[in-house]
C-alpha cells in the first residue's frame, strides 16, 4: 500500500492527491469554469454472479441500478422503480453525492448509454452498444465496427460543450470487469480493485477473472479493443474512446475509482497503439473511501500504468452526519459510483464549497428521498 | 402574400427579417457566442403517401433521409447508405449547408431522436419516442406519459451547454404534418406550407389533412399535446417542449420553415395552457427559399400565431454557383431542412461570413461528396 502524498496548496480544500501530487496540482490548476458531466452506463452479465456486487439491494434490483441512478441524476427522482439504488445494508447510492455536487456547480448531466439491459427513462445518448455478456465467456462484447466513430463523435460533442469534461460511470459488476481488463492489459490488479461488498470479495473476483482470461485465451499483442471485447464491459471502450477524443480539445477527468483506473489503462494502451488522443490531458478523480480502501490499492494500480495519470480523491467525511445511511459510507459499504468523487471535487474546485458544506447539501438530497 | 420588410442594420448581412423586423433585430442583437445546435429527427408514415415528399430520391430511400442527414451532419459522411439524400431531380440535401455553416462557427451538432424507423449510426439523444403513424389515422402518436419530463430534461441539458440554442429538424413528410397541426390549432395553413415537391402539392396536402382532421375528430378545447398526438409527427411535441424548457434559460431559434411555424404554434399554445416557458425567447430562422416560396406563405402563417415570433431568413443565393446541384436550389427543388437556414444565419452572425463566403464553404462540402 502507498501512503497518500500531502495536498499541494494549489488544490482546493477537499481535493487530495492519490498519486503524482505535482501533476495533480498542475492538472487541476488549469481547470477553469464549469465542466461538462457525462455518465456512461452499461450492463454486464458479470453482475449476475452471486456475491459479485452490492450496487443495489438485491440481484434483481441490481439490474435497475444504472437506470435508477441515471433517472435520479437527471430528473431528480427515480422513475423505473420507486426508489433509488441502495446497498443491501441501507446506504443510498452515491448518486446522492453526485446530484448535490452538480447542483452546487450548476451542471446538467448527460447520460451516455453504452449498452444497457434496462435503459433509464431519461434522455440518453445512445452509442448503439449492447449489454455485455459475463466475462467468464471470454467473449464479453460484440463491438460494433463503428463504435470508435460513434464514441469519438460523442467525445467531440462533449468537448465542445464546456472547457473540461468529467466522464463518470454506473456499471454494477464493474470492478470485476475492471480487474479483468487491467490484468489482461498487464497491470497487476489482483487484490487491488475496490468492491461494493464490505471487505471486498477478492477470492471470488480472482476466480472469475482467471476463468475469463482462460476462456479469452488472448494472444500476446492482441489489440486493446479486442482485449476489452474479450473480458471487459461496454462502458470501458466507450469511455476510453470518448476520453481520448475529448482530450484532443479539453482536459478530461475520469470519474471513478478502480473502474476508471481500468479505463485509463485502456485509453493509454489505445494511444500507444497509435490512436489519436492526448494522454497528458487525462486524469482520474474518486472519493477518499476508494483512495483509502484497506481492501484495495488504487495508488498501486495507478503506479503501474504506462504513464503517470494524475489521480485525486474528494475528502468527503460522513462520520459526523446525522443521517445513519450516510454514516455507513464510513464503514466502506458504499465507496464510489456515478462520478461521485469527481463531482465532489468539482464542487470544491468550481463552486468553492468546503467538504462540510457539500456534506450538508448531500444531506438535503438524502432527506428529500424520504425514509429509507 | 406579405412583402419582406427591410433588414434592420443591426442584423448581420445575410440575415433578413421575414416578419416583425424590430423584434428580429432585438432578438438577434442579444445573441452572443457560439450556439448549441440540436437536430430533432423523427419518422412519420405520412411520408409514405405517394407524392407527399421529395426529401429523398425514392420513397424507399426517403425512409433513410433523417438517418443519412444526421450521419453527414455529425460524422461528415453517410454510413447507413453510401450517399446523402438528394432530391429526385438531383440537388443534394440541405445538410450540406448546415454542415458547412456549423464548421464555420465551430459548433458540434447533437442528434435528438424523437422516434425514427431507421436510427442514424451517430450518437443520438434518445427520448424514448416511437415513429408516427400516418396522420390520416387521426391517431398519429402514442405519446409516452413521461415525454414531457424527458423532453424538458433534454431542453435543460441543451440550454446549459451554450448561451443560445438552435433547434433543427429532419422529418420527411413534415410539411404535411405541419399543416395538419397548424390547422388543428386554428391557424389557417391551407395553401401556406412549403413542400419539397416543385410547385408544392397543396391539393394532395389538403385532402390528407382533411382526412386527418376528420379521423381525429378533435373536441374544441382539446389539449395541445393531444392535438399533436392526433395529427402531428413525433418531432413536433419533442421540439416544442425542448424549446419551452430551454427558453427558461436561453434564447431559442427554431430552425426551419413552415415546419417550425407549426412547432412555434404548438409551443405558444402549450404556454397558453399554463406550461412553463418563455415564448418571448423563441424565434424562427429559415432560408430565403422558404421565405420567398411563391407556393407558400411563411410570413402569413407567422402573422396568425398567438403572439409575435421574430422570424428571419438566410439570404443564401446559389444562382451563380458553378455546381449545378446547388443552382437547382434556385428552382425551388430544395428549400430547407436540418436547420440549414438557421445554421447559415449563425455563420453570418457569429463567424461573420458573408453569404458569398458561406456559399464557397458549401461548395467545398458538395465537392467533397464526389459526383452526383
Amino acid at each position: 500500500m502507498h501512503t497518500a502524498p500531502a495536498r499541494p496548496t494549489s488544490l482546493a480544500p477537499g481535493i487530495e492527491p492519490v498519486v503524482h501530487p505535482g501533476a495533480c496540482a498542475r492538472f487541476w490548476g488549469e481547470l477553469r469554469g464549469r465542466p461538462a458531466f457525462a455518465c456512461v452506463i452499461a450492463s454486464t452479465d458479470t453482475a449476475e454472479i452471486p456475491g459479485i456486487s452490492a450496487a443495489g439491494e438485491t440481484p434483481q434490483k441490481r439490474q435497475y441500478t444504472a437506470a435508477l441512478d441515471s433517472e435520479f441524476l437527471v430528473l431528480g427522482r427515480p422513475v423505473t422503480l420507486p426508489e433509488i439504488p441502495r446497498n443491501p445494508l441501507g446506504p443510498p447510492s452515491p448518486v446522492v453525492i453526485t446530484r448535490a455536487a452538480l447542483q452546487a456547480v450548476g451542471v446538467e448531466a448527460l447520460v451516455v448509454d453504452a449498452g444497457t439491459r434496462i435503459p433509464p427513462r431519461t434522455p440518453r445518448l445512445d452509442l448503439g452498444g449492447e449489454p455485455g455478456r459475463c466475462i467468464t465467456t471470454g467473449h464479453a462484447l460484440d463491438l460494433a465496427p463503428d463504435l470508435e466513430d460513434r464514441a469519438r463523435a460523442a467525445g467531440r460533442y462533449l468537448a465542445a460543450t464546456a472547457p473540461w469534461l468529467i466522464l463518470a460511470e454506473s456499471v454494477p459488476g464493474g470492478t470485476t470487469t475492471a480487474q479483468a481488463l487491467l490484468q489482461a492489459l498487464g497491470v497487476p490488479a489482483e487484490g487491488r480493485v475496490s468492491s461494493s461488498m464490505p471487505g471486498g470479495n477478492h477470492e471470488l473476483k480472482r476466480r472469475v477473472v482467471a476463468r475469463a482470461l482462460e476462456a479469452a485465451a488472448l494472444r500476446p499483442g492482441a489489440g486493446a479493443l479486442s482485449v476489452a471485447a474479450a473480458v471487459g464491459d461496454p462502458m470501458q471502450p466507450a469511455a476510453a474512446l470518448i476520453a481520448l477524443e475529448a482530450s484532443l480539445r479539453v482536459p478530461v477527468v475520469l470519474a471513478g475509482g478502480t473502474q476508471m483506473a481500468a479505463v485509463a489503462a485502456l485509453a493509454l494502451r489505445l494511444c500507444a497503439e497509435g490512436r489519436p488522443g492526448r494522454p497528458d490531458r487525462i486524469s482520474v478523480a474518486t472519493t477518499r473511501w476508494v483512495a483509502e480502501d484497506p481492501s484495495a490499492d488504487l495508488a498501486g494500480l495507478m503506479h503501474h500504468l504506462e504513464r503517470p495519470v494524475p489521480t485525486v480523491a474528494a475528502a468527503l467525511d460522513f462520520s459526523d452526519s446525522p443521517l445513519v445511511g450516510l454514516r455507513r459510507y464510513e464503514e466502506g459499504l458504499v465507496k464510489e459510483g456515478v462520478g461521485a468523487g469527481a463531482a465532489a471535487c468539482a464542487a470544491f474546485h468550481v463552486a468553492g464549497l468546503s467538504p462540510a458544506q457539500l456534506r450538508e447539501a448531500i444531506e438535503e438530497v438524502v432527506r428529500g428521498l424520504g425514509p429509507a
